[in-house]
């Protein structure tokens, strides 16, 4: 490789306390050296491992002094990326930020690609591809529920259960390929029944960490809950009273909610990703308009659809068309406003959409609010999670993956039932080993992980 | 004290590959052991100072494990704050940061105010006071000439000006003391052009420090340039041309941009910060008469006003509204969309406003973008800046202590023009004294120190 050390911003670009640019690579602390000058006038090649070391930046063309900093050295093979590794803890201005970056990059380093420090940890075999793809769920995780389960990731937890499931798989497979290979050995040992037996009990450990999937992705994204309602009956304060924040621009006037907004909280354990949308209504205002195509996309692809209504006036047409919009979806329909004279019972929204939960609401006067809550709960009971000994598959990649590898399992079984020969099974149980092998990133390809890392942010 | 740890989150609290939480104070390094478990068992009291330590941070009482991380060890005195620092480098996603800072915190360190790692270097005496000042305008700094303003105050070249005009005062303050206590000693050589002479001398240097604070202002915080029109004329656009990428939203619908966007560049070295303001018009629309209102107000603070008109229409009553409010201003007007026909040319503006530079543009076409930035480059003609020789004052603070020590020195020279005794001299070369040292902190109320370090970003 021409140029294999890289190097990034690995904070975020704004400002705050600590900034830090992390370079790796073999010439990682060549690099620094070129750019640090140490308070003591040490040379930083000179240095142990893991030590930290204070003095200033300076331009070596120009001598100008750019920032005073702590620079961290850690040499290989004890590091994240198994590399020599730098790090600049600098003052967290992005003008600094960036200049320091700018003079790592003319002094010999690469920008990395985003996710690539990962990356590389995963290639010189620090940890195993789902270990490295819970690096970036921990990052973006939510709730706690999911930084929980994705430090469980992190720790080896899916890796181990896949490792276990495919040393059973290929104990099968030598069995079916020495009885083909040496066909006078042992051959009645081979049964259909040995097979199918062995077969059932990996199914089951596949189809058990499939089934995990479904509260995987509540536990990773939240239930997506979308708030919908004409304007002005109350979504954005619903949405602050919910958040206990002021999120959300409230004002008294129809259409001022353009964007759409979004939330995560935590609803009696229940992890759940709140939208607040523009008001559903036809409008002849452009910016608005995009606004509310939105909101009717987004109800179609909810979890759950807040609806809310105006109990103090009548229903309307675009009530109505709100009730066509959301028939199908699970839905807890509201009644604001009920500290004004009520003109909307239960009734009569029964009468528009059947079976649905409806709750009397007057968020003006916070009333109503635990009702929803308990509704919500009641809604998606999922039991109590504890991690310790359940595992939850929250990446989709893998669901797709486990998928694949019961299908061959599936087709496994369809063979010996047809009767086809042997060597047909073992095709399909080699499939299914290599579907597993993908989570773990033992049997996957140049593109896939390309594409897993480059979703990760810069400087991971 | 009862407790004097202190701990934050020193990174910005958003997604971001790292993040770090820092503690600071005598118990720094006995709280991180109660939840770090190295992963070679090692206590990090037993450490050495300036190591860094791998492991997990462990919930110490349900032995949950919140995140894997690198944990720096800087023993006092030589450290940041002169105390004992921990710094948890972590993943850099907001729940995992919080819930490290919050077990930090629930084992025996209290939140650290904004600013208080910073203001316990300066109560330490690790750095002046205006120093410390600089930390946040490093971190706040918007060009790369305000970064080197700030570095420079950070490394003390204010403090050491300071410094010197305080020595040369404080000569003359003992020696006039001197010559009251003791009069029977050299009163001869106490002659009143003896003082007036060395006040010259002292008030040159505090007036020239004084001066430099024009520049400064426009080194710190830019040319505040505002962009007015009517709706529709294409100031978006013309932002977006200025800074080259789509920063603001350009819609062909009449009051779009609801609220000041505002971005920092350079041009020709001259650090501009461009607001874009909401159409000026008459308007019933709630939210956008909000904008507009603002938008005046803006233009009454403007450094440069650059008005822009509609060249392909006939001057509307809004144009000359405008008019009516940008005189007075520093105003560049552009003749837009000259692409189309024109139907108002550089005479009519001359009418409305005198002796003010017209341009002609077609930002369509990318055209007169050019003659925009050497018309101000000509108007804000700054010297080359060289901060190995100069020093300038950015800080209005600092700016406001100069003016008052001036003052002081004015007073002086009066006393003695007027024939007061000596005693009088000496209050006022006390109190320039006083106002200098507020400067640099020897001299300043806990109020003040208060205040300063209350401006700071969480966990500096």
């Amino acid at each position: 490789m021409v140029n294999n050390t890289i190097a990034a911003i690995s904070t975020s670009l704004s400002a705050s306390g600590i900034g830090i640019i992390r370079i790796s690579g073999e010439d990682a602390i060549i690099i620094a050296d070129k750019l640090f000058v140490s308070k003591k006038k040490k040379m930083l090649i000179e240095q142990k491992t893991h030590t930290i070391h204070y003095g200033n930046i300076i331009n070596p063309e120009s001598n100008e002094i750019i920032d005073e900093v702590l620079v961290s050295v850690m040499k290989e093979p004890n590091t994240y990326t198994k590399e020599n590794i730098i790090e600049i803890n600098c003052h967290g201005g992005v003008i600094v930020m960036q200049k320091i970056l700018h003079l790592v990059l003319s002094n010999g380093a690469r920008l990395a690609e985003p996710g690539e420090f990962t990356k590389r940890a995963f290639l010189n075999g620090r940890m195993d591809l789902s270990s490295a793809e819970a690096v970036i769920d921990i990052i973006n995780a939510k709730t706690e529920l999911s930084l929980e389960s994705s430090v469980n990731q992190l720790k080896g937890n899916i890796y181990r259960e896949i490792k276990n499931i495919r040393s059973k798989l290929i104990e099968l497979i030598a069995h079916i390929e020495a009885s083909i290979d040496y066909p006078e050995y042992d051959y009645e040992e081979l049964g259909e029944d040995m097979v199918l037996n062995n077969l059932d009990g990996i199914k089951e450990k596949v189809s058990k960490l499939l089934n995990s999937a479904d509260d995987g992705k509540i536990i990773r994204e939240g239930i997506k809950t979308v708030i919908v309602g004409k304007p002005n009956v109350g979504k954005s304060s619903l949405m602050n009273a919910l958040l206990n924040e002021d999120r959300a621009i409230v004002t008294d006037v129809a259409g001022t909610t353009r964007d759409v907004l979004e939330e995560y909280m935590n609803i009696k354990g229940i992890p759940l990703r709140i939208i607040d949308t523009a008001g559903i209504r036809e409008t002849e205002d452009i910016v608005e308009k995009i606004g509310v195509n939105k909101s009717e996309e987004l109800v179609q692809e909810a979890d759950l659809v807040i609806m809310m209504l105006d109990a103090s006036s009548d229903l309307t047409e675009e009530d109505r068309y709100i009730f066509n919009l959301i028939k199908n979806k699970k839905t807890i329909v509201l009644l604001n406003k009920i500290d004004l004279p009520v003109r909307i019972t239960e009734e009569f929204v029964n009468e528009e959409v059947k079976n649905t939960k409806v709750i009397s609401t007057s968020l003006k006067d916070n009333k109503g609010l635990d009702d929803i809550e308990k509704a919500i709960k009641d809604m998606f009971l999922i039991g109590d999670i504890n991690f310790n000994d359940n595992l939850y598959i929250t990446n989709i990649r893998h669901k797709v993956s486990l998928e694949n590898a019961i299908d061959s399992l599936n087709s496994v079984k369809e063979s010996i039932e047809m009767g086809m020969p042997e060597d047909c099974w073992s095709i399909d149980l080699k499939n299914s080993y290599d579907y597993l092998g993908e989570i773990t990133g033992d049997s996957v390809s140049d593109d896939i992980i390309h594409q897993i890392f480059s979703q990760f942010c810069l400087g991971k």
